[in-house]
This record gives C-alpha cells, structure tokens and sequence, in this order.
C-alpha cells in the first residue's frame, strides 16, 4: 500500500521534473553543448534527489509548483557531478549508454558539465519569485562539499591507510551534503520553519550516507543485471568503500595486505574480485555494512519525530525504506 | 597623469582583490584541488574583470568594500574559464607557467576549475550583506553565456566559413558578457540607478568586444617577448579570429583558399605564419581590426556620457584607452 503511494509519487514528480529539465534544454544552442545534455539527461536517472525536493516542500506544507525550481536545480548538480566525475574516473557507460566524454570527447564533456551547473543555478534563482534568501547559499554549499568530496575520493585511491573516519567525511561531502541539501531546499523553497528546516537537512545527512553505503555494498552483493553495470567495479579500480575500509580494519596478515594493495588499475580479475568478497564476508564488514545502513536509516525517521502525520512525512519515512531495500 | 592615476587605482584594487583570493582559499584542503588553486591564483594576472568591478562602483559612487565580493567572484570565473578552456585547448602555458592540466593532469583539471566556480558564487552570495537581487543571476548568465561562446569558439574550429556576424556573437558570448558583467555587478554592488547599471553594462559590453579584437591583432602584430606568449599561436591552431574571418572576407583566389583550409593541428609552420600575417596586412583586415576597435571603444565612452564627470568617471575613460593601447 505504502510502497505503491510513493510509487505514484516518484512517477509522477519525475515526470514533471523531466519536463522541465526539457523545456529548459529546447531551443538551445550551441549543439556542441546542449546535443550531450538531451543525451545525459533523457537516459533515465530515477530522479530521487529531486524528488526528495518536492518530499521535503511537501512535508512542511509546501506548494510543489513552488519547489519545481530547486528540484530541477539540484538534478542539474546531480548530473554535472556525473558528467564530470566519468572524465575523471574514464567511465564509458553509465546508466547502460556512452557517457558523454566517451561519445564525444573530453572537452565536450568539460563544457556540457559546465553549462549544466550554470542552468543549475539558473533553474534555481530566474524563476518568476525571489528564492528563500538561502537558498543560493545552500545550493552553492553543496557544489563545493561535492567538488571537496571528490578530491578526497581521489587522493585516497592513491592511498593504502584510509581511516573510517577519512572514510565517511569523504562519502559526507561528496554524496550525502547533496542530498541533505535536496531536503534543506525542499523545507526553504516549501516555507518550513527554522527547526523544520534543519530537521530535514539531518534527515537528508542521514540518508545520503547511507545511500552511500547501500551503494557501495550493490558492487559486492548485487547482481550486473539489476544494477545495469559491472559488479566489483568499485574493487576493480581500487576505490576506497565503506567495506574496503572496514575490512582492512578488521583483517591481519595476508587478507589485509592483498586489501591495502588494492589500487586503480588492479583489473577487473575474477578470482580477484571473488577473494575480495570472501574476505569482505568472512571478515564481518558485510554486516557491519548493514548494520550501519540500519542505524543511518533509523536516524533519518527519527529526525521526522516532531512533524505532524501528514502524507508528506508517511512518504518521506517510505523513501527511506525504499532506498535501504533497493537493489539498484 | 591621467595614466599614473589610474595605474596606482589598478595596483591597489588588484592588491585588494589577490589579498582576498589569499584569505579564501587559505586553509581549505583537500591539497588536490587548493594546490593548483593557489598555483593559478597566483600566477599574477592583471585582475582587470576584477578591477572594473571597482571602477563601475566607484563611477556610481559606491564604497569598494561593499564591492569586494563582486570584484572576487568575477575574477573566480575569468579564471575558472582559463583553467578548464586550457585544458580543451591542450594548452601547456599560461601567463609564463605551466596549465594544471600539463602541471597535474586533466582530472585535477577540471575539478579545480569546478571549485573555482563555487567558490565565485560563494564570494557572490557568502558575505554579510545579502547581494543585491539581479546580482546572482548577473553572474549567473556570465557564466551560461561564456560556456555557451566556448561552445560556439570549438564548433568555428572545425568549420571553414564562419561570417563576421557568427564570429562577433562568439566573442560576445565568450568574452565581452563577463566584462559586460563585471561593470554590471559594479553598478548593482554600488547602489547605481537602473539608467546607470544599464549604461554600465553597455560599457563593458563594448569594451570587452573590443579587448577581444585587440587580443586577436596582438596574436599577429605584437612580439612574444611583449605577450608572454608564442605569436601566431591563433593561426598555428586554426583558430578563427576578427583578422581570419576579415580576411577571408576580403580575398579571393589562392590567399582565400589558403586561410579557410586553415585548421588546428595546421602546425607552427614559420612560413605560414609569414604567408598568413602578410594576408592579413594586404587585405585591409589588420586596419579592419584597427578601425573597430577604435569604433568600439569610442562607443564605450559615449555611454558614459550622462555620468557626472568624477574620478570614477575618468578612470573608466583611461581604461578604455588602457585596454586600447595595450601591447599585451
């Protein structure tokens, strides 16, 4: 029951976020920038950053024609991210097509990443109404968490000692301040009150980290078919998670120095990637990957305990069981 | 005299604005991103984005502390574009040092520049006055606009033709609007009247025009030793320029053959470079250059014209000759 109201909710604020990202994009020129966009930006993403805009309007009262532009703001954030980040990382697929770098080129890929923050910010302050007075500064907070965020992603890779603390403040800035700034905007642009406000940035905190997490426990767990890319990928390039981390905390000898020489370029090997699950499993950082989604997600309700049981707040506490149950 | 006066303003207000440069990044980590940062910010650019943002202020008679964050955030998009256009440019130096691509390597890159940005919109917005209403999406435009010329600046490079009116909406786009909007962010920061912002806008938009062509006649009469650069980098990488699309314009036969078959990758080729800047010379296009330049410059002064004639005033008036008459 629950699960098809939210359902419902995702269709159709995704719809209507879509359409906007469309009408934004029409007309534009020059196709050397917009042509990549229509292509990053119809190819699917599910969204949830910006509906979490319209959840969190929604939660405190808000009118959602109001929150429509910091919800397409922070889609636009999401995206250059991704575009950028696939440079950087030399992805070719994401979301099952080319990324834009590996279809075009790298300049291109630069430029459109670039033009889409611009119309980021655009969405979020050139509507009719003024923005709530913080809102640039919440959006632009978050652009700087993210950029910071994958600058330690990116120095650790060439790190073998990566602390679990070093750990979350890099997935905070880089996944989790979005999300919590998806929720801030929704209770801004939504008129919430100043405790409301920070309650569903808390919220947003919460969840992001352990989206993050969830994220990183779908390359060892899930499966390629419902993740529509390689498993292992994370283990195949070396990249720091949250069960690589773990792992090396609670391993010794042999497990723990084959996962501390792990680094980019190790290769997508299969007994590689199959020893490196069986000591993530053995070593109990699989559970403890759990269990830390289970106290991240229960710490995302409770920060909802003060708002009064509308629909808003019943789908904002399913959102959060839909993203802890994903398998994608 | 005149000259001197306005020398000691553009000392002192690019002091201003490297202090606060300084004072923003200090402290701010991870090194990956705020070591190039540093390195590029103090590669000692001229800061003249920044400083006109003073000079529209002053000209209105604003206080320039009220102007500083203006000033920064311009300068954090001049320099955000360098960065990331040097990098689609393959570019290996600028300003006599190393590009942080050639220094680092792309993806260093490219995520610098994305801080720079941010960090532009957070001068902008981040101080402890609120900014004035239109200026975020001043600034924001700047930066859709500028994207939007570098787009149209990679798409001219593969094509032969491009006509005068499609090359001065490129240099438009990517030069002229972010020093139309640094005048603009001037007047809005001091407190000018909506006839005064537009007439500053104006300025700077005609002044920027003009820089641009200036930019592009240096590439062919000025000396390397004067630029800090390579002459005839522009023909040695195909790229089009007022003095290209002029000259095309204006021959016939073999020269115009030669310069529309004119491509990146054509190559520092010394007898080339002869053959092309002999072209320029017998066609008319560098007295073109001369000629518009001086059209657009004039045009700059005359929308000063309702200005009481104050110190701002005649320092935005030997700016212009400033700019005119720069040999770098």
């Amino acid at each position: 029951m629950n699960s098809t109201g939210l359902q419902r909710y995702l269709d159709l604020r995704r719809s209507l976020v879509n359409r906007e990202l469309d009408r934004i994009l029409r007309g534009r020129k020059p196709a050397i920038i917009y042509g990549p966009l229509r292509h990053v930006l119809k190819s699917g993403g599910k969204r949830l950053r910006a509906v979490l805009v319209f959840l969190a309007s929604d939660a405190v009262g808000g009118d959602p024609r109001r929150a429509l532009p910091a919800a397409v703001a922070v889609e636009c954030l999401h995206n250059f991210t991704l575009i950028h980040d696939d440079v950087m990382d030399a992805s070719p697929v994401r979301r099952g097509r080319q990324t834009v770098h590996s279809r075009w080129n790298e300049a291109v890929a630069i430029l459109a990443g670039d033009q889409l923050i611009a119309l980021g910010f655009e969405a979020l302050t050139g509507g009719p109404q003024e923005p709530p007075s913080r809102a640039v500064r919440v959006f632009t907070r978050a652009f700087i968490d993210v950029c910071d965020g994958q600058g330690l992603d990116i120095e650790f890779e060439g790190r073998g000692g990566v602390s679990m603390k070093a750990y979350m403040n890099m997935i905070d800035l880089k996944t989790a301040r979005v999300i919590a700034a998806a929720a801030e905007l929704g209770a801004l642009f939504g008129g919430g009150s100043p405790p409301q406000v920070r309650a569903l940035r808390r919220y947003g905190e919460s969840l992001g980290l352990a989206f993050q997490i969830m994220d990183d426990l779908l390359d060892v767990v899930g499966t390629t078919k419902e993740l529509g890319k390689k498993i292992g990928g994370d283990i195949a390039r070396g990249k720091k998670t949250y069960l690589l981390v773990k792992a090396i905390e609670q391993t010794r000898g042999r497990d723990r120095a084959l996962l501390s020489g792990l680094r980019p370029g190790s290769g997508p090997d299969r007994n590689l990637l199959r020893l490196v699950r069986g000591i993530y499993e053995k070593s109990g950082a699989v559970d403890a990957a759990r269990r830390e989604i289970l106290r991240l997600t229960r710490g995302a309700k409770k920060t909802l305990a003060g708002f009064p049981p509308t629909r808003g707040k019943r789908l904002l506490m399913d959102f959060v069981d839909r993203l802890a149950d994903r398998t994608a």
